[in-house]
């Protein structure tokens, strides 16, 4: 980490999420957006709906960091106390707030609701803050300043909170700060345990100038390395970067399944469109898990026809045209059967291309022959039909999410071999 | 929050956290199973690979809480520095395991693979520190003890986190302290927005007992209330939630879905099983979605036979035999269509009861009569076809998972009624 930067710490309140109940889905997506602006997060700090908490955390943000950011804890509902407790915190009282009360008032008419005792409430804002507008949702972003440092707090629904982040709050808080250019580039290597990739690019890696940093993230057989650099000289910290991907390449050549940090399902996306393939899918243990990640990505109609989720052995023989006989010989978890549905599917939904599943995603249904984490997975082409067994690791959601990626990855093969 | 329990601070480490290249699922898990066996998550903080923060975090944890626990950081790639951080924070030295070499000659032989020497490192540990197996992984758990206290680094691979806590490290905690009892009950309403239904159950809310605390937590429609108790009495703390629930079941009655803290999908699968009915989708705009979430449940092949996700026009008609005609005339987003899909489905797969969506998830294909967020949904049994038109607000995402709750709430609606 390289402490030149503009320095932010996000604070998420909430009981719900120190007993899990809800992942904290909001802090990463602000890092996300923070950092493409030129900010650099330092800590991320989750607490509870309690004053001394809140206030211990955000004294000690305030050391770390130029901005503090909060989100949750500013419903309308009695266990929110993240706006009391600021305005204790800077000695000021609530007051009404005429602006934001048309603003709840021409929300609720929308959804045919009325104020009430408790949305009224939500008018009545800290004195000594900025109020933005929240168009979305009826509590108000509340903007302090204090000696030359920033704390916004904002709400914890994610919808409320990305639609002010990025229509208000980066913008106004570029131009109270000036930020460094930060780079982030990432190639992603498949086929590689992390540490035999580590020890393939050691030299590689030991000849890294200083002000580039790597990271090695591992996801599901990938593994993404992020070159990340902060520099005032952006052209040249870019070409640096490049130039360092470059040697990268001649090292792992076909490794490299992609120079850009998107998920498998985008590249397979972009490459269906540019080949001008038309995809379906036949899944038995992914359950619509591929057809699900595959439509994800807006503009997916463009490739993709329809998918059978053939999970009964009966749906196999009687839409995808599986052979009852080898359905019986060789079991819904075989070469036989998989190749048939891939087959089955592009012939059903006519596709250019398809791709079929047939595993044991668990917990129960596993054999000494094909326990838990067995999965065929076929793809199909006008002229080619590719199969392959795998031994997943992993719990029931794994192995689903395992085999997704690893169908997807073959799809890519196929077409762009 | 109640600080008379004992407290848990839980740091998750690297950099992949910060730039919100991964979202951390780790410390909500941790924090759900540490509730669980009677613990409290005082904090959850996230800082870089970087030994000043990784040893501030560690102080100012100390004097929070009984145990730290850290997640990831110690992988075998050089940008993983918590091992040797910690060595330095202990004053000890790291010395050669054979037990470790061992487990990890073991682990990468069954994959097929040899020590080299990052992994080899990984058999290398802090002098003072108890070493618990990782069975499923190179990176054994470092357990230290000082001052009463317990820390404890675990890997960030969730996999060999799991495994680790809830074989190992729980247990071992549990040993060390004594735990009150932690009671969380969840009542799941719908159909109020949240304020709407603060005001509907204000009084019951204000009369609460001092040690019952309740929480508010929104999802997609659905809104979770909480009420939690900490004490030693269990039975009668148990005795004291399930009155206020009883009360709170007076006031809402059928607004309330369910007294259980489970999702949608898991409600609608019991419910299926209990009726002893099959189920199939037909999805348009959620993509395969609902069939995700049906399958996520293990043992859902009980009750769910497939879908056929008829992304395209041609598919609806083919497959599913939708009239060409109403699809020329009304659209694929109609009343028309969704119902020719819920019945075309529930026939072709041969089940009792089936679901439909069609809409426009965005962010294009919207029009003034038909804005992104415009949803149809159909349920259909043998003698009942239902279909409902929504508006939903938010991104695609959001779109996506508000259908597929929505279809699962139609549903259940469906069967119980």
């Amino acid at each position: 980490m390289n402490n030149q930067g503009v320095q932010v710490e996000i604070i998420s309140i909430g009981d719900e999420i120190l007993i899990g109940q809800i992942i904290d889905t909001n802090s990463a997506w602000m890092a996300v957006e923070l950092n493409k602006a030129g900010f650099e997060i330092v800590q991320i700090t989750s607490v509870h709906d309690n004053a001394r908490q809140i206030v211990e955390s955000l004294n000690l943000a305030l050391q770390r960091a130029d901005i503090v950011i909060f989100t949750g804890g500013i419903g309308p509902t009695k266990d929110d106390i993240t706006k009391q407790t600021l305005c204790n915190y800077f000695n000021t009282q609530l007051i009404f707030n005429q602006q934001t009360y048309n603003d709840i008032e021409q929300l609720l008419k929308h959804r045919k609701l009325v104020i009430n005792e408790l949305t009224l409430q939500q008018a009545w804002v800290p004195e000594n803050c900025t109020i933005i507008r929240n168009p979305v949702g009826t509590a108000p972003i509340m903007w302090f300043e204090r000696n030359a440092k920033i704390i916004v707090s904002m709400p914890g629904v994610p919808y409320e909170m990305k639609n002010a982040m990025s229509n208000e709050v980066i913008p106004r808080l570029q131009k109270n700060f000036y930020t460094p250019t930060l780079i982030h580039k990432t190639v992603q290597v498949y086929g590689f345990p992390e540490s035999a990739l580590a020890i393939k690019i050691a030299e590689w890696e030991n000849a890294l100038p200083e002000n580039i940093h790597l990271a090695y993230l591992p996801n599901y057989g990938i593994v993404k390395l992020r070159l990340s650099g902060n520099s005032d000289d952006s052209p040249a910290l870019e070409f640096s970067i490049n130039q360092q991907i470059a040697g990268l390449t001649e090292i792992l050549g076909n490794a490299i399944i992609s120079f850009e940090d998107v998920s498998v399902e985008i590249l397979v996306g972009n490459l269906l469109k540019s080949y001008g393939k038309m995809i379906a899918t036949a899944e038995s243990c992914t359950g619509g898990n591929i057809a699900h990640k595959i439509t994800s990505v807006a503009g997916s109609s463009e490739y993709f026809k329809g998918s059978v989720v053939a999970y009964s052995n009966e749906v196999k023989a009687n839409i995808l045209k599986v052979s009852a006989d080898d359905l019986e010989t060789f079991g819904a978890v075989s070469k036989e059967v998989v190749e048939q549905m891939a087959s089955g599917v592009r012939k059903l939904l006519k596709t250019d291309v398809s791709i079929a599943t047939s595993g044991i995603a668990g917990p129960s249904g596993g054999t000494d022959e094909k326990p838990v984490g067995t999965v065929w997975i076929a793809v199909c082409s006008e002229d080619e039909l590719i199969s392959c067994e795998f031994r997943f690791g992993g719990l029931r959601e794994q192995i689903i999410e395992r085999t997704t990626q690893a169908a997807l990855l073959m799809l890519k093969d196929l077409i762009a071999h």
